[in-house]
């Protein structure tokens, strides 16, 4: 039984991380951490975390203060904190063994001078950094198993990337004409209490934002130009938008077709064979976010827009599962030895 | 492990049976049933219930035109159809030694006479209705351990009639003035293309429907008389109305109390001190639907209105789990001796 | 043209008075007032008041720091502020010869004593207090054509007097056993950055709050009391509930009939047969909170609820128009002597 | 006084023209039709339409049978018919001298073979079609004025066109490489009983749909290419996506820039000047849909994506305004000479 600790647990990849460790047979979380809400239990902040059948430990679990004695003593530490936390707390825990899953940043750009313009702060470690992994598994499979510190993937890249891939290594796109028009569930912007965030503001609306730029794309283009043997740069509009949903990313990807004759949903098919958590769709395929909802899997399909030379790629997830809590644990599951999908195979929610 | 048939798949009790039984380890769908999508896969209708890592049994399944000699090899068959397509089929199978739940309402009220004017339709089975048993575990739990047949609660009946019971039963509220405001989100009309249930005319408002009489009325208020030993009739206003949620049914319940010095806390507490799916929440708790959104819970806040000799109680379910598929599973374990929780342990999803 | 100030524009109240008196053909806002976006053009902070033609006033208007003078220049002052503002403001603007119409509670309740337990602050000017009126004009409509002070109804209280007021008045049902099961749509809790109010929390979702007391308790038991001439007590219990709609407030509304035989509808018609803004619906109708949207209007339909001695009474108002700011122009309209629906005429937003 | 006549009022757009026209000052609904609900006040079927003031004309109209006697005595007949209705009557309508403004597709598109090809069914008066005038007044001002029978322009198409003609007429973007990536609130389907349009199929849920061709693709493709002066053909990749808003389009436009150095800001501020209800936002905005809600404006924001040569244009509108029923009336003032904001002043409803 793997003895797991969370830091920073009362936003929504940490209950999601409890919501699903709950139901892992090989894991259990041993201590979560939040410094404002030490000595709160975790079931009176979210009541759906309240004992089914009484016998649930999630349940009996309450917020510490951060205490390195506790967290020293898992196998295991997820980070579900701001930006900066993890690569501060990173060298004590990684010097007693214990290995690291960082969903906040801290850990995904390899480029320190690229995190520090894009979230305004010095790097507290490069050398841990220079030693950690992207926590892309369908990329990084086997560095991932041995890894010590893992730099879990943010929501968007995770779908674009996994959307974009194929095309890009297999070489028959242009790789300097890529769109990214990506929308996203409102719980992508965190458990804040933020004016544009409530309901009012929110609700029957559709809205861009970040228009003159996200952080995520960096972590996209980083992504993807690993996979680019095109000689050329990669060059990317990534147009993030927010939709009147709770969980969810859908986006929808363009690319210029090199060879229009390529065969795409061969391309995709073989690509994802192997893959427990990416769902090739048939052709022809409209996918919805809520076919994904709690659930891991990244569901894919491909099409080429009529009159176009364009290929267009339709990837959904869940932003809080397969864009953060759920792919953290399918990292604990490889990190660990476990079967990939451990804990991981409950059915999306529909309706 | 158990034999599992579902008659009628395509809704959305249909699907949630999948969903639930897909994660239940004892039991195994057999066969799935529909008349005008036979030939179809689950998951084609579905998207969500494609396979998790390809191995799932539930992605495998295709509609069948309904066929008994298939239902009859199973233990158990759960009858997701419209009301009247259990009471027909209900004789051949019990003579086969198959076990029945239906989820509509064939078996829920003992009065054929009621049933024949709720429902517009003579009752085909009389003798097997005296038989049958309702399936409300918190009531009827050691008949349900025995049931050939079980009617399945309604999706209102549980939340009010677990709201009410402790009230009813130890006698110390005026049954005569008894009020259930209800309110329900829009799955529990089925999924059915209808002009008021379309986006455009449910979302971003509130209505209440069925002001001049709801069928779960007799229902309800036949499973109160049942607790009712005040020696007075039992009258109860029950008035549904429609929330823009997709899951979820809150019932906000009102009764006199006959003796205002009742400790109502320790009376709920003390009711359901044993059952694995009513939580009783702290005094002053006000319950929200999401709290139980995909789980089999019913949570529970008692109150009493300031300035007021009220009884007021607050009810929340999922009106496809414990209002029908998972309660129906709950129903299943107890008639085949598992664990009552088995299958139904997921927390719910939140956000 | 009436010359108009509002004080503190940056609330929902504020822009839904921008929007409205932007449509008011014998009114102009002259000034605004923030002190915190002092300077700020209002359509940079709500872009929906961006010029349609490039013609409007509306869209030229900019934040102003609260300055006496300007608004001692105007006819008639709108207080769109938190509880306390208008208090203290009001002598000298009185004095100045300014009528106030004020929002927030500090002239809805008579009972200074009321007012300081449930709001936590001393009253200022309970000299004013006494000569002000309450703004809801099918109860006051004279007194308000007079008044120098109006004090606008709460969105609950408007909702649920109008609905109560036929039944009280007409001495027909039994006043110490009166239900107010109410449900408002989550802009009625302001524009405010509260953790609970944001998307992920308060969509999809339906909940009780204010279990335990709620200020627009008094503010309805206040009103409903003057109309009561049975010599007994009134007593209520007034449960407020969110559902996630933006606007609307959908009042269910029960009290045990005394006499029987009472023609409800009758009633219901001839109390409101000349009011503008009261829409008695035929027998048997369910209103929806959407047929009144970005409307004045507060619909009624009456109900005997089969197998009670009850009334039950359903009414919907858009929390921002009749239950805020077009009551206050309604109110405006009367105050100088303007027909009461000029500027209110618009028809609900549907869908 | 112009009289009017509609054809088909009980859809969205139907009941969204009587919303408007009963604003309009110089326009009366004389008649309107529905063949199914004739006999039926249109207050009964739409309650939002009950008068305010008791005074409304629209609440006392009734649906009649189609009848030409009528229509014809009517200045102007707008169709808010499915397709096919409107080129059937238009003949005898043209030949008695009313005119005919047709929110369907029979006089959107010149081209007859695409109209057949899309619409699957030949076209009743190609002669009548070739007289008839695109109803898009940011294009066709002068030639709406003097029309007999405008073709009203598709929802999608009117926002996409207003977001790309500036580009395609200063021909400083590569014309076959366009991409309109579009997001629909749901009204946009009509009202109609459809399964994938119930609630809990499409609310908390966003998709992509008719991925492999939609009928106003040719539509935009016209309109575009009627601007287009580059010698070379015009090549659109179009996806439309549902997203659960009520009301609303947005459209995300990208184009490759030819011209790097251009000032898109300034074209686009030029080319709209004197447009009452197209407004281009300040640099660095991101529209949303709320902010015209209800209303007939289209709000643009014009972008470079960083990193990228391309251009990328923000639009908004409310579907069924300016991409319907405020459109037309816009034709209407258009056609009879009146000022063209004229009934289509109101501000959008926001929250």
């Amino acid at each position: 039984m793997l003895r797991v600790g969370i830091v920073g647990g009362t936003g929504y990849t940490g209950v999601e991380l409890l919501r699903l460790l709950a139901q892992h047979p090989q894991a259990e979380v041993r201590t979560i951490t939040s410094r404002k809400d030490a000595g709160t239990r975790v079931s009176a902040m979210f009541t759906s975390l309240r004992a089914i059948d009484k016998t649930s430990s999630i349940a009996d679990l309450t917020f510490v203060e951060p205490d390195r004695a506790q967290l020293t003593e898992c196998d295991v530490v997820f980070f579900a904190t701001p930006h900066g936390v993890a690569m501060a707390a990173a060298r004590e825990l990684v010097k007693a063994g214990v290995r690291i899953i960082d969903l906040a940043a801290d850990f995904r750009l390899a480029d320190t001078a690229a995190f520090e313009r894009w979230y305004k702060m010095p790097h507290a470690c490069p050398d841990l950094l220079a030693d950690s992994v992207y926590g892309l598994p369908e990329v990084n499979r086997e560095a991932i198993r041995k890894a010590r510190i893992v730099g879990n993937p943010g929501c968007y890249p995770t779908a674009v990337q996994l959307g974009f891939l194929p095309l890009i290594e297999a070489g028959i796109v242009d790789t300097e004409r890529l769109i990214a028009d990506c929308k996203s569930g409102v719980s992508g912007a965190g458990r804040k209490a933020e004016l544009n965030l409530i309901f009012p503001e929110a609700a029957d609306n559709f809205a861009a934002y970040a228009v003159n730029g996200h952080r995520h794309h960096p972590e996209i283009v980083q992504g993807l130009e690993r996979a680019n043997r095109s000689g050329k740069p990669l060059k990317l509009a990534f147009t993030p938008h927010l939709t009147p949903i709770i969980r969810g990313i859908f986006a929808t990807l363009y690319a210029p077709l090199l060879d229009p004759s390529a065969d795409l949903q061969a391309l995709y098919e073989k690509r994802y064979a192997g893959e427990p958590f990416v769902d090739v769709m048939p052709p022809g395929s409209a996918p919805d976010t809520r076919s994904v909802r709690a659930s891991n899997v990244c569901r894919i399909a491909v099409h080429r827009p009529p009159g176009t030379d364009l290929a267009m790629v339709l990837a959904v997830e869940d932003n809080l599962v397969k864009g953060a809590a759920g792919q953290a644990i399918q990292n604990m599951n490889l990190m660990f030895g476990l079967p990939e999908t451990t804990g991981l195979a409950a059915l999306p929610v529909l309706p």
